[in-house]
């Protein structure tokens, strides 16, 4: 096998070299089935078997109880901003919104073409550089629901503390952060994920709703591939799935599992951010744009001083083995994301390369 | 290896060996990336060169001009039965539709969320024994295009040949046909295909379409992930694409051009139905229940005299390592699907087993 690289990127990312093995091995004939995943019908015994398997074990990582229903749907978190508000509102009713960052923006416009979708708090004045704080108060009377990004990949911030919400539903994108650390599923009404940073390949989201908070019926003119129920109803299998996309989840969900769950990532992620952190906090030449309390473990933003010297940085850095170390082109500067699938190593090797660099 | 069986899947199905042995030797390391293509950010130049590279071979192979788009999306054909209104006609407008099937019938009911679609003929009453006839003068006056499924995996059945609609623009769901017959791409205005037949593994959906036919701006209640247009100005990369599901079409469209093309696909398709045909046609015990003029190569529907017959039947064929030839719920019987990654060897193994059971 070629050589592989240290691969930061903030999504699709890095997976465990053991999933894809795994996946890598059984790709021509799935044990017992004759033929590929790729190649089985959705409707087979097989498949069956392997999503009912991948939620199961969804459910034992995040302890999701039984009144959440659990989805593997197609269109990433994009998707969801229009199905959250077509799901949970009537059209033109109110719903609630904290923007920290690129993706919450999109998540508030989406939301306008449905109903009154109010701004509730943002931190875009300063640049992002932390989560904007939320309290009851600041929700208007009638708000169907909150919406926040729980963690945010371009801007490498988090809500390392849920906002106080009373009795308006919290719906969360938890986009870059399921898994990588733990989450109280019951404090939310509903948490989404596009799977291509924590869970899996891209090309599949997971939803964890709650389901007395869903419409029924929702408006008429809403489509049927933008209903929660019928996927419900039908256990993620309205239509055809990404089939390949939900074994690779169930195959991610496993390995989790076996290394001891998402307390396990979450010590790892800490460890490996705390790494980088420490690293650029005590350095004249790196710095982090992020106000402390709301830094994420799981995207780590840092700059140089000067353009010349990030181009020179990200240039080395491939040299080395350490690849998508680039700052997304709003936010500028560097980026490392550090998902479950990163290891140690992967961190190691980026914090000994920085420590070079610097001299 | 594990022996892979015939798998006659109406789909997801059988894939070429050679594609997936391609796909099995390059899962952990794409040849000069150092990561997986599961681990590809979608925005690296490695990336960007598989989903050009398998643009461009669909527009070779399907000989597709400029003045259309092709667009790489997610949600399978039933989520086109929505962006197709939403995105070519306003709110309340007309459209037409042809029934010949159960996907058929779908794509009118979620038109109807959108505006005045209309059932232009059905074969519903005739158990769908053949596609229906179209004709311009059936057509509504304001009708802004009219819909057909072109073959009815379900069924057994296909538009032979295209209805005359005049200049009411055609679109077409082609998922069980496309590259498996010849199109002329010129005589649509769309042509979209869920990819888990002819062309990949689930999870990732065709759409051909010309691009002045598309409404600029689309009505504003229109979610961003449900329109092309922006799908378009970023080559099927407004959000994260299903990475894994087009690299592996693209694999699948350069082994079509490897065979040949489509022509070659379609003389292939046409001798592994015939053979199943004629034996059907020449046998006491089989029947086929779809007119002859309709009938699909790419689904061929027969029938045993009784139920317990049927059940044997798909019992011992399963015996004999022919798997998924039991007929859809809703049309009962027996059915073969002969896609693209059927071998010549799996339609013989077939009708070697039918011509057995027989005596």
């Amino acid at each position: 096998m070629e050589k592989r690289v240290y691969n930061f990127s903030a999504g699709p990312s890095a997976l465990p070299l053991e999933v894809l093995k795994k996946a890598q091995e059984d790709l021509l004939c799935y044990p017992g089935a004759g033929c590929s995943v790729m190649e089985m019908s959705h409707r087979s015994a097989d498949y069956q078997k392997i999503i009912d398997g991948a939620e199961a074990s969804l459910r034992r990582l995040m302890d999701i109880p039984e009144e959440y229903a659990v989805l593997f749907l197609q269109g990433g978190a994009t998707l969801q901003f229009s199905m959250i508000p077509m799901n949970l509102t009537h059209q033109g009713e109110t719903t609630a919104y904290a923007v920290s960052g690129n993706f919450a923006g999109k998540a508030l416009e989406e939301a306008k073409r449905w109903g009154s979708a109010v701004c509730a708090a943002s931190t875009k004045e300063t640049g992002f550089r932390a989560v904007p704080k939320i309290t009851k108060d600041m929700l208007p009377a009638d708000a169907k629901y909150l919406h926040i990004t729980g963690n945010n990949t371009v801007f490498g911030t988090c809500y390392n503390e849920l906002p106080e919400c009373g009795d308006v539903p919290l719906v969360a994108d938890w986009s870059s952060a399921i898994l990588g650390k733990q989450l109280d599923v019951r404090k939310h009404a509903l948490i989404y994920a596009g799977a291509q940073k924590n869970i899996a390949p891209a090309g599949v989201t997971v939803v964890i709703v709650r389901r007395d908070i869903i419409l029924d019926p929702v408006d008429p003119v809403v489509p049927i591939m933008l209903r929660y129920k019928p996927q419900i109803d039908a256990s993620s299998m309205y239509n055809t799935p990404p089939c390949w996309s939900i074994y690779m989840a169930g195959l991610m969900f496993g390995w989790i599992e076996e290394q001891g769950g998402v307390a396990e990532m979450e010590r790892r992620n800490r460890k490996k951010a705390a790494l980088l952190y420490d690293l650029i906090d005590s350095s004249e030449l790196f710095s982090c744009p992020v106000e402390k309390e709301s830094r994420s473990i799981m995207n780590v933003r840092f700059t140089l001083p000067d353009e010349e010297l990030t181009k020179r940085f990200i240039a080395e850095a491939k040299e080395a083995g350490i690849i998508n170390i680039k700052g997304h082109k709003s936010a500028g500067g560097l980026r490392a994301s550090l998902y479950n699938g990163m290891p140690m190593e992967g961190a190691e090797a980026l914090a000994e390369f920085m420590t070079k660099f610097k001299a």
